[in-house]
């Protein structure tokens, strides 16, 4: 069994990550820390988990983490940069699922992320944990960074796009869209129910803390500077993203073989029959990405349109999807749940 | 492995169905009929099942429901009652999630769902599939009549109550509400999303189905008539009941101490502590029933606050565990799921 | 044309009440205050009134309300309380939308508000608001209570049974259910989306602010203390208000004709016709109450369904009801827009 | 007081226009027809106008529309091009909701709508009916196509943009989301409550009818062809629709300059303050067109959002702006209500 440790549960990656560890055969939750919620048991603040999680909120000053074989960081940014260095030097795993370790390059960090960096040393061996790129590193790594939501769908659906250098980089469009849970687990207004229901918006279409971290990895996949345009929306559902995905074919390519192709070994990314159109519900509490390709009229636009639950393998699902690539399990164990429709 | 065949696979009964039995490790789904999409494949028409379910809508006529271990009937009311005399015969069991064999007197029967009973011989051979109520004779029986979505919740509710000979039977009351899914995958307005989206309304107030049903139970827990009555509202959520139950007390009595008693070796019936408010998203997708006692200003009129998935607890779940009893299974196989919180 | 100032116009009674008084023909917008928000647009703060409000909120410090014909009060509970003598001296009427002159009996308030009354002399004089009970008063009012939301609505349905005294009025039962929008434009964790979409739950079974409040009412209209059982239930809609009403008849009588009777003349009381059950979204953003009358199998168990826009009947359209009244408009005008279906 | 029918009043579009021109103070509503609700009374299949509509749904072979000075067809496609002829002849000045008269190539329009035109000589006569593009020639129109609500939103987004010839027209994307409303009232599975709540997805997105009249719209306003992609999306929302455009500027420009420029003298088209998100609860009910403009990191993607109700500005609302002006009403009249928030 696994030795875990969750640092900060109170959010909604928070109790996502218990709920799947909570069922993973191969876990045992050893301790979640809240500073605020020290004292109070799961079961209370999370009443879905009553009899399933049998642990209270410690004090994170009280906890000793180093006993743990691996630590989930399910906080805000810039707490897991301040504790990881320690972790990793008693030998413990660590995998974060807020962005303190996704951009290499600490200037843009600070600047999109509004503070510091506590340990810019790090940057360079973290991982970035997006299997379906980088599943050998990750095996070996000590450090992984969880990618964000956004980015887990907008990467997986240009990937065989850029990788087989059929498109023009320098007009990438990325429409997506994310249900209310994104916003996270916080008092604030503009996510009440009477406000995010029956009602649709963008937000920071000029310019929204993922964009760099796409950009990133895009780029790299390119192996040049990619241009991305990249639009969220708030849309009235708990969980779910869909990104709907422009760009211009440079090359005349079946691309829904190429799609096939490219994912026919991914346990988790389903690219669907021609022509289909994949509904976030599909993926509801499911660590599954779906993804269907469209060229309308047969003109040199390319539609890619992908889900995920952005609890799922937007965050918790993917996490432990790299702790089992981490620990030599089967990479579906635990997170093989068939998603809740309706 | 348990050989299972599931009838009429098509509405929200039997894509969960298939959603739990999927994942239930001692059952193998051989077939599952539906004339009307005959050869279709599930994962066609439910989309969360690709790759779980590997099988086709078969043609009822051309499957031999005979070679299995058990059919579930996710069927309309009025077809259990016509093929479940062969299948007996024949030495399969049946689990019916319809309502042909729920009733005792098919008079009543014939005049609440308007068609003649076709089988009214089997009437008393069928066991009620309450496991709180009727566990042992569930483990010996040939035929279960699956309660409906509402009777569970309000029996569950009740029960101790009226074991107990606490309150005036004259004047139970059931206000209850319900998800939009409850009223089953039929192309009809009034369940539109534009329809009942942002509203909510008490339906059939003058009389509804269940209600029979209902008062056939607790009359029969009670050794002598009940009066109930039972209000059913359309709530704008997917899945959930909320039952809210009024009695009249005639005896003092710790209520708390009651309910924690009589439900204490259930594996799906959690009391909630005093004070608490049961939540329908805290069994979203399992199959608990949560309840909590409330007496409002230590007045003689008990509260009684109970939540279920109507499509678990309330139907497939509730079938699949009596399966569990009756082939001697750990009762929570396969449907020991937690909630899907948020 | 009446000279109106509003006090606390951020929350959703607030701006209710600026949509309806912005198109009102007989009313001008003078001032509304808020001190958090002084010298934010109304506009920027609730973008459907661009356009339509061109008011700054003001420092309550630096508006003389003293120059208007009548004040509402939009804030928080204990408020109005503080202001309220001052502008009746100054000649300026007050229509109050909180709690603070609701309930005459100063100790009974200040348990259930938990604070001490400010202005006790002012509970005689202060008119309950529901003008289908107190009218006449209310022409003549220069104080204002406005009825709470379920108030409104639980006193419409019973107020014809209890005044032709055929019901026991040891035994009644409110089971209410609110739309989110009831909770108030608060940054809290309870009412987010995420944690109210998709979700059903009851709330303080075991005691809420409104339930004197209507205790006072019913009693006051019955002659005695009456005995009522109340639940409050929270709905994943954004506006409505659905109250579902139990008592035991005591004598026979014609009960939709009692309604149809008692309501003929009251421009916003609709009874539907036998058997009905209207909907809280055929009250959507209109002033209007529907009520349906039912007898399940003819027992002595009376059920009576209500809905009401808990932000219009049950706050601020009730609210300009007042204000015609008072000014001696026709009661109608301003708010008698039609429902917004679907 | 102008005399108005209305063909075909059992829809979505049907029953707003009803609640438009119920409370419009120059309109008559003589008749509604349906063949199908024939007998029926308005306020039975449409609650929230009780009181308000007391007519009843006639036969449309019984109703002698040409006495009449303008008729609305708020029917399926199909139907208005088979009566408008007749119409015309006697007088009468015909709106047609319905996609009849809104494609100027009957080929195109042939294929897109799988029937053959019954009036293709009306074609040329009707006037495309978006005021903000048109208004003088329906001042003097006798038929009016009313315009797609898709259309109605991706035009006002894309218009100042083309007629300042600022952007690359080979590479428009329109990106749009759409409440279920604009799927119509009609018994399907797909805008089931039970399937579209909680839910997200792309449709179409090979080919949506709305695509060659928006082309046609665009390419028109150019001078020459433009290459458009359009996805449309399902929103979890009851009415709204939200386009999000991209486009590829060709000139440095200020673009908000151009924008507020180009609608300041627009009753019903708003542009919002630089760095604005415009949401669609923000147009519930009302016939506004809200409109921001984002140039992400100053590259030269810009980037158009805009949003409107689907059955207001995008389908009844805009049928009566028409009305007005082809009757010479100030153009607001009847359809100047606020928006409902929340």
């Amino acid at each position: 069994m696994v030795k875990v440790g969750v640092v900060g549960g109170t959010g909604y990656t928070g109790v996502e990550l218990l709920r799947i560890l909570s069922q993973h055969p191969k876990v045992e939750i050893k301790a979640i820390t809240s500073r605020k919620e020290a004292g109070t048991s799961v079961e209370e603040l999370f009443p879905g988990l009553r009899g399933k999680v049998n642990l209270k909120f410690s004090n994170p000053d009280k906890v000793n983490l180093q006993k743990f074989d691996v630590v989930f960081f399910a906080t805000p940014n810039g707490v897991a940069m301040q504790q990881t260095e320690d972790l990793l030097d008693a030998g413990v795993r660590v995998i974060d699922l807020a962005a303190d370790f996704r951009i290499k390059d600490v200037s843009t960090w600070e600047k999109w992320y509004s503070m510091k960096h506590d340990s810019p040393s790090l940057l360079e061996e973290a991982v970035y944990g997006l299997p379906e790129i980088n599943r050998k590193k990750i095996k070996a790594a000590r450090l992984v960074a969880n990618p964000g939501c956004y980015p887990t769908a907008v990467q997986l659906g240009f990937l065989p796009l850029i990788e087989s250098k059929v498109i023009d980089l320098d007009h990438l469009i990325a429409d997506v869209k994310s249900g209310v849970s994104g916003a996270g687990r916080n008092a604030e207004i503009h996510t009440l129910y009477a406000e995010a229901s029956d009602n649709f918006k963008a937000y920071k279409a000029s310019g929204h803390r993922h964009h760099p971290e796409i950009q990133q990895s895009l780029s790299n996949l390119a192996g040049k500077l990619v241009n991305l345009t990249f639009v969220p929306h708030l849309v009235p559902m708990i969980r779910g993203i869909h990104a709907t995905l422009y760009a211009n074919l440079t090359k005349n390519i079946d691309l829904q073989r190429l799609f096939e192709n490219r994912y026919v070994n991914e346990p988790f990314v389903d690219v669907l029959s021609s022509g289909g159109h994949p509904e976030t519900r599909s993926v509801r509490g499911s660590n599954f990405c779906r993804i269907a390709v469209h060229r309308p009229q047969e003109k040199n636009t390319v539609v890619i349109l992908v889900v995920t639950d952005n609890l799922v393998k937007g965050a918790a699902g993917q996490a432990v999807q790299n702790m089992n690539i981490m620990f030599g399990f089967n990479e579906m164990l635990g997170i093989n749940q068939v998603a809740l429709i309706p």
